[in-house]
């Protein structure tokens, strides 16, 4: 194997550990953003959840995204086992353990939507559903040769494979699951159920920040020209600008800042950044993040007043903004860069209707198939474990006694187990 | 130098830097496991031990590991100041630096079983003394041309070297420091000790599986054939597969999967396949993953009974996952990766009992050298400092306040000082 | 473009990503050294803080700091979108990502110095004046062309540029913010204002000494000889040096070796050898991370006694241990690295006071750039936003409550809020 080849590798592989790393990002993320006596149960979930993606996406997963099939599915390659070395491109094991990581992801995103009050039966068994039959389905139809490839859909890391997916898997969660006890009152009136540690979700979205390099920038899949960098410059560029403009406008329509819509908005940006990132000039990446970034702060108020209840915001930021930065290729898409890195000029450029045509296509097509294949696979879970949420008193006590027989911080919870055996 | 040279020189140098973070990953493990009054000390210990371990590591570490010497050890290049450029292979700067970040990692293994209750100038002096005397002779004796190494012995990444001999110092120490006050009670029952945070736990595991991909497949010191990420795939499918084991026989045996069994399992599993992650197949390595995460549960319960009081686990997921890592490519090394990488096929793939009396032999030879050592050089502290641990009254108040001055938590600790003067 | 140039670009990268972690790393170290009430605050304005830097630096700083110009500073390329591929060196967007990074350190060390007080608005105008107007003028002197760079001045990796002028930054802050509440009795004498969580310090100085790797190691800029490698060694050996230096003087001086000391001496090791990492000898290294550690302790001493609070040690971490550190390689750059990395050799070398002026007059005249200019745009601030800092209750409920209107720990501060209507 030649240099530039093994270098294609290498990159690919330290991506790869990056896009792993966000799972950190994502134990911070949601175990800050909900309450201590559910915070053991949440990150120690994370753990085991990669885990099974893993397995499940070695086995049958990869099969279905990328082995010989269809236009609808892969059918070969099930128990990845490549070990051949190969004179260009990816090795088998580096392709794999790059894809293996976006899998995990996007399964991490879809159990936003189960926070708090899902059984941690209900978490194994779509684990494997999710793992199996969702996601890579969707893999396939953008990534792995099926037909919105064929019609040249943009996305180059994945806002509507990965993003988009998650976000609709945690939609069908949580409309099945139905909002935490005490969020909605009965006059309608909705109460904040605030996060209970802000240094994790601020660390948390440090750290999926970092990672996203690994995700946007080995998304190039190899250093030709040094690509990587300008993927990361939009990337930063984009997650700058999410969180300043979700800072601004919380203060503007509030008169507070909040640190969790300012933290939304960097991850917003990101989101957005992901489809576009190789195919729009710097200039773009900041108002592509701009706008992510005002429009998560209306989408939480949305769903919010929707009674649809997102804990850890994943509906706004995996979801509407990975609709907003799938679109916006459409606009923004430079004749250049889009030459270069598949699909048509946007919009602003001259590019005509094409391009944004066949964006909103894929976001409808995708975001109907996630989220109808994810609600028949819950209420399947359901069927099979007996319902998918706890008890009113094991939701009350918290998941971390109920689900896994002791505190996540037992001496900070000390005197608020008297209302349990445990 | 050409462009292969320097890149197994970047591969490997980024790889020092993942070991180096699986500190952040002990740190998060050891605080989190452990209770709230021992939190600061705990977390303080890792920097200085690190500390530690680096200048003592230069200073005749090296030289003892990999020094020209006999098959016992070597005997030259202390103070490591090579700074020479290769023409092929690593330079001595990337090699040391990624051999001293392992030398730390097994010292900090060591002293798990030092937690919450061993005096501060205990950690200063066994640091001084396991990473001078214990470390590097097994080092060299298996990665350094010794005995080992010319008898065929596999240990990929360090299953042996690093994790069994960071143990058997941990085993060493919690047997002569003897349990934590309140572990055990006179009629001989147990006490669990909870750790306070397991939102640190479960971020100290992904942590430090993000950091095992410069553990095992920085241990390909290099980049041929994109080796590296052969190794990952084994790494991540063992990983998952012992999560997923321990949560699933700690559900079966005890109806609850508790979330530190959990962890260990992973841990468990990436343990395991530190040694053979080079020499098996992917199957074979989730197979490996899930009896990690069998024995870790098993050996759990053991040593809580045999009174061995462990509080960071270090015997089960570093020892007993150890051995059956260094043991496992007895049974599961293929015929073409032992004849790429060292040493012969397994006894599943017909290469009879050889390989596996070769690793039995190592694991008896290591683990006796660095137990025995261990003792002996505790032995020695105690002597030299007056006894390794701190008196009861100090136990109880906590070791920040005792080897410190201050809490690691003041907040959250106040009104729980009054017995002291601090 | 050819492997090595490709491999250039690629050490950046990560080296890049890894300076951006670093950010984590002051989340945690700031976060867990201030108080409980503050610290959603403080971890969430790292994150727009980072925003802003990275955009106004798109915009303006790099700019100023790296455009064609004069001796003074520079006057082109604002808003950078430079696409074009490089034949040699780095590609343009890598050469700024790693770029941005810096700068953004350079101003989260400057608000070290604004911690538990300052208001929201002065975070905001500041980041925009400081990102624009004071770190790309020293970079440019330094780094850019500038006046002393043409005098041949040594500072590998920032020592001046980014912690001296973030340092001084934050002095001119706490000067005019003035001491905390509490801080200081009329009577004189001083409070200890402890952390509320060093598990978090402790996290925070490893997550920093990991991403110092790309900060020093990666200011080779390249691969060339695989000298990263010997710039990460003096690195890990100054950042260890300190540590245990600091342990030892606390504990001879006070008694105690308490964690925040410790944790301060290896940052000022890191510190100390930022400027000197591609110059000095090893031995040397340890020698600069001895002193490093011993001069931060008496530096802390001083400023509590100077009336100066500084909340998270910037001053002594970033400011004295940077003026050490840029100094050093006056007295220990070796003839043979000074030669290959520019400039002259150190005074213990016969190189006699050349270089050693250089180093001390860049140290006053940047030192004091920064000093007056960060001093006069908070005059400018404060005149824009009406006072730098929030009134004496808001301080004392804490800026969770009074900038973003919730706490960061919402279940722990219970009980805590009644003197507010939040």
């Amino acid at each position: 194997m030649d240099a530039l080849v093994l270098m294609d590798n290498l990159w690919v592989m330290v991506a790869a550990i990056l896009v792993l790393f966000m799972q950190g990002g994502f134990i911070l993320l949601e175990a800050g953003s909900t309450r201590m006596k559910n915070a053991g149960h949440i990150a120690g979930k994370t753990i085991f959840t990669v885990g099974i993606a893993s397995l499940v996406y070695w086995a049958v997963g990869w099969g279905f995204a990328y082995g010989e099939g269809n236009s609808f599915i892969g059918l070969s390659d099930f128990f990845f086992g490549d070990t051949s070395t190969a004179e260009e491109g990816l090795v088998g094991s580096v392709d794999f353990f790059f894809q293996v990581m976006f899998a995990a992801i996007a399964l991490t995103i879809a159990f936003g939507g189960f926070a708090e009050r899902a059984k941690l039966s209900a978490y194994l068994v779509f684990a494997v559903l999710f793992t199996a039959f969702v996601y890579p389905i969707v893999a396939h139809w953008i990534w792995g040769g099926g037909w919105l490839s064929e019609l040249g859909k943009q996305d180059f890391a994945g806002s509507t494979v990965v993003h988009l997916t998650g976000a609709m898997g945690a939609l069908a969660a949580t409309i099945l699951l139905k909002p935490r006890l005490g969020k909605y009152n009965k006059d309608g009136s909705v109460n904040e159920i605030a996060g209970h540690n802000q240094v994790y979700t601020a660390l948390g979205v440090l750290i999926l920040w970092v990672g996203w390099f690994g995700f946007n920038a080995g998304s190039t899949l190899g250093v030709a020209d040094a690509f990587f960098g300008y993927v990361a410059l939009n990337t930063q560029l984009a997650a700058a600008a999410g969180a300043v403009a979700a800072l601004f406008i919380a203060w503007a329509m509030t008169g507070k800042s909040d640190v969790p819509t300012m933290l939304n908005g960097a991850l917003a940006g990101l989101v957005a950044i992901t489809a576009s990132c190789a195919f729009v000039a710097p200039w773009a990446a900041v108002i592509i993040g701009i706008i992510g970034g005002l429009i998560v702060f209306f989408s939480m108020k949305f769903f919010d007043k929707a009674r649809i209840d997102d804990p850890i915001f994943a509906l706004s930021v995996h979801g509407v903004a990975g609709v907003w930065g799938t679109i916006s290729t459409g606009f923004f898409a430079t004749p250049e860069l889009a030459e270069m890195n598949g699909g048509s000029a946007g919009l602003f450029y001259g590019g005509g209707l094409g391009q944004l045509g066949v964006q909103t296509l894929s976001v409808v097509a995708c975001g109907a198939f996630a989220f109808i294949a994810s609600y028949i696979l819950l209420l399947v879970t359901k069927a099979l474990i007996g319902g998918l949420r706890v008890t009113e008193e094991e939701e009350i006590v918290g998941l971390d006694l109920s689900e896994h027989g002791s505190y996540g911080y037992p001496e900070s919870m000390q005197g608020q187990n008297k209302s349990t055996g445990a």
